[in-house]
């Protein structure tokens, strides 16, 4: 899993049905932006722990949500780079 | 999931039958170029979502679709490196 | 899906049954050589999308094909870094 | 597999349900921090095998678990650029 | 599949029992380090093809092996770089 920090949420109206209206942050992995899918409730600022691969559909709720990233956890304390 | 932006549609005559007729765009990852599959009907320029890995299948519409990259949503409004 | 130039047949005389005897090319990912499934029937010099990820096994054939790069399509016109 | 370096635990009291309470780990590949559930018993030091992709489900002990990158051995020997 | 030389086999004595015996060998992916089930009987020195993603569990030889990395075959002819 990757270590990446909330940057903010994603709004993207016109998507495939299948992506529900689960909501999207956009996620820093080191200076990288990816979009994830929230499962868990974050916050802009929040280090968060990100899965990815085929993990991400069943973290995501179902075994047909299509992710292929969704953050499963709040890391409790967190220092970049330490 | 990668956010990336369209840049032209992509003509491969020659394909296996699985691919079928659905539209490929040639999307810019940062400064690569990947294929797409269009599941959502794009123009160059947006700035859409892109999911990977085994998600990609689902996501381009049937479990034994080819796509390891599917276009799922377009970002409503993106700034590059904002 | 990556774009690809075919740069030549790879021969694995001692290879696992489940290859079988299909054809492997290697390609070009940018300057890395990577070894593609040819589902298509390549030349070499020929611009091709390749497929990896899970969805590499149906493009060669069947679920349980061991591919994870397989050739699904010939571009119709290619110009490098255009 | 990935050849990685127990640095410490990481603790995440707020995450999915689906993760349980099994152990996680921060582990070094090369210098990139990651996340891998602990399949083992590691202690920091440990040079370890983590098994990624769809095999790091089955790795941490069921096809519904979503771990993208499981900690699968303990490399008796390892020396660092050896 | 990537194109790897084998360096040397690895020895985790300490691994999870889904792992079962299967000999381990170290590859050289360019200048990176990784592990790989051996399906083959390799040797150092030999150039190899490696498969990734979900196709090295079949690969491994059932859908159960927790492998991302399997070698599927030796490359009758190699030279680095050419």
């Amino acid at each position: 899993m990757k270590i990446c920090q909330v940057e903010k949420p994603l709004v993207a109206t016109h998507r495939i049905a299948g992506l529900e209206h689960r909501h999207l942050q956009v996620v820093l992995d080191g200076s990288s932006q990816l979009v994830a899918v929230d499962a868990i409730g974050c916050t802009p600022g929040d280090w968060v722990i990100c899965v990815g691969s085929s993990a991400a559909r069943e973290a995501a709720g179902s075994k047909e949500y299509p992710s292929d990233l969704t953050i499963v956890g709040i890391i409790d304390y967190w220092e970049e780079g330490a």
